[in-house]
């Protein structure tokens, strides 16, 4: 017997910024959907503001369950700005320590959509926008859970076959989290949207899939020759 | 006979903001290999700040030059806080009417490096960084170029076979340009960085490529099956 997830658990609560001024057929709050597409992209884009002014680098990140993680080097602009809690007003001291307010958005392109009007031209794309205050991890479990997470998110498994950092590695790293709280989706998928009146002018119409392509595996010149490429690697 | 360029014109200059606190061996400022990588992705990030926090969002763009076109609704939000110079405090008038404080960032995946460490994990990536004012573009004919240019990024030549957007299209669009003045690249290559001491662990190292992958163009149902693939997506 199938039990039903109560709305509560099966969706994020959409706020008002995660509800777009249009468009909003497009937006989505569902967890397996948000999850999904953030396990598939590799690279966040990550927006903080600094002197007043926007930044957006790009970075790896990794989930567990209700948490992203994003690691950089302790002198990293955002990650000391994260330990400081400078940055913005609304990132304010709190119970849980200094944070940095942030955006964190990963984007899938999906499709070229070519639409006989230049007006409606569009891409197919699933997006993920997370709004929140970034915290930074100190208890070394949990610091430990993130590492794993974020290599694990650029090859599912790969923390079983790797060293895992040492006590140096980890005194370099830092390792802020942002919870899976005020987040939506965004998808749009299918052909193109023509007026009807554009239907029967002569330009081809249609979408160009795009899908990630994975080339051969690149061994290390180094690399000692009775190592055999591992399974999690052959199947990608 | 080759005339060389001038440093002035072939780089952008660095800038407080465009010079990374770590990894500077990797940031760039070559004008070539920053409009390159601008060709090359179909999604940038833009982030903007609204109500004190960052707001960052994925949308499609467009190059002329050293000028970067971004459209939408104009009743898009950023488009609205573009016109109205909201957002920031850097955003202040100035001759050229108000702007919005902008952060524009276009990351390409090139590949997944895997080190016998978990700490040396990494990707390759080609990224840009654009920080500027996104002024509205009113120009009549400024905006075609711009529109004409954002559905040629999305297919090369594209805007020669489609219908031009009308004046009710037109009218409903807002067209903000971001010149290309505070500019970096950064770009990852090669193998992992495995310390010497890792080097003979029994784990695989190496680096599995990444490219983008075009599935067989699929036709609108509606459209007339007389009018055949056209030579640019058949190339793709």
């Amino acid at each position: 017997m199938e039990i039903a997830m109560p709305e509560s658990t099966a969706a994020y609560q959409p706020t008002p910024r995660t509800v777009p001024t249009r468009a909003r057929e497009r937006a989505a709050y569902d967890r397996e959907l948000v999850h999904g597409i953030l396990d598939e992209a590799y690279v966040c884009h990550l927006g903080f503001v600094r002197d007043g002014a926007p930044v957006v680098l790009p970075t790896l990140y990794g989930r567990v369950d209700e948490r992203l993680y994003v690691h950089g080097s302790t002198g990293s602009r955002p990650l000391r700005m994260t330990a400081a809690g400078g940055g913005t007003e609304r990132a304010a001291e709190s119970e849980a320590g200094p944070g940095l307010a942030v955006c964190l958005t990963v984007t899938l392109v999906d499709g070229l959509v070519l639409a006989r009007s230049a007006f409606h031209h569009s891409i197919n794309y699933r997006s993920v926008v997370v709004h929140g205050i970034a915290r930074q991890v100190t208890d070394p479990e949990e610091r430990r859970t993130a590492l794993d997470a974020i290599v694990d998110h650029v090859v599912p498994g790969r923390s079983y076959d790797s060293r895992p950092a040492n006590a140096r590695e980890l005194a370099a790293t830092a390792v802020i989290r942002l919870d899976l709280d005020e987040v939506s989706a965004k998808v749009r998928t299918g052909g193109p949207n023509d007026d009807p009146e554009d239907l029967s002018l002569p330009h081809w119409a249609g979408v160009v899939p795009l899908a990630r392509g994975y080339g051969a595996p690149v061994r290390s010149d180094d690399l000692d020759p009775a190592i055999a490429l591992p399974d999690y690697l052959s199947a990608l």
